[in-house]
């Protein structure tokens, strides 16, 4: 949960980021900006500003601005009916990012929040930096932490159904609840 | 067909809106980026140039540069096997340009090239600005036209097959071909 107040400021910095790696926005997309905490009461630890372009039913396109050292939480894009599940595609555009997948653990244990290390079972770690590229393929646990002045990246995908993902820690609320204050 | 030093220039053209445009790209997609005439040897007139920055089974970016009042010519994404078309959204990063689709017509004659009316047979016009998006339906006729300045836009799509796309004019050829000279 975010207060108002916290969710303005994050905002307001996601905006500077954004057009700061050179993406131009629109005012009205400046205020369709998510802040999403995941439910977990620690924005700055864990959780992701992501503008969405455009969402069909085939076509996803988001940026997400991390601030520096932010983690996504652990997640995956299950199958849903006839879709194999959401095959996203990450451009890194600013700033530096690491993405953890399954495979052969990289030794990095300070990438995980601290006590959160259950919630955090992929640990083979792919560090991108500007114009590089990774493509998730559906069903692929993954999560990423920017890195020390934080990132922006597009994410290309398939069809999005946010609250349909599925993640590793249980306490996750995907929906971002905002209160006033 | 286009001689090298045709493409060369072309080219270092584009490289120089796509970077002007604030897209980071690297030294080895400029050399990714297709320069295609269509195979009618006027690429100024009806052109552009394509740099693709993945193509899945699934999903597509392309950034794509258009001279000054440079022609995509009228074409459309056909249903192959059980993929119903290319679904396409554009999002203007620099520049304008003119989109046009079905729908009533609007009086814009001089868009057409000359001697080109019938393989230009949708006439009514988008402006797109930057910042603006418009999403093509799956085998929706439409060809665009850069304004003065020339354009930058984003294609981010479904599945792209490019030899598979039809074009009103018979005598276009997608694959650019290169000759020495």
């Amino acid at each position: 949960m975010l207060t108002r107040k916290e969710y303005m400021k994050a905002r307001a910095k996601a905006v500077e980021m954004i057009r700061g790696a050179g993406i131009a926005i629109t005012e009205e997309e400046t205020e369709n900006i998510e802040v999403v905490d995941f439910g977990l009461g620690h924005l700055a630890v864990e959780g992701a500003q992501i503008l969405t372009f455009f969402s069909t039913a085939r076509v996803s396109v988001k940026v997400i601005a991390l601030f520096p050292y932010q983690t996504e939480p652990e997640h995956w894009h299950p199958a849903i009916g006839d879709d194999p599940g959401k095959e996203e595609t990450i451009r890194v555009v600013w700033g530096t990012v690491r993405f953890y997948l399954p495979g052969e653990p990289t030794a990095s244990p300070e990438a995980i929040p601290p006590g959160k290390e259950s919630f955090y079972t992929v640990r083979h770690e792919v560090l991108l930096h500007p114009c590089q590229q990774l493509t998730i393929e559906p069903g692929t646990k993954h999560w990423f932490k920017a890195g020390p002045e934080g990132a922006v990246m597009y994410s290309f995908s398939t069809c999005a159904r946010d609250v349909m993902d599925r993640f590793s820690d249980p306490a996750v609320v995907r929906l971002p609840q905002i209160v006033e204050g």
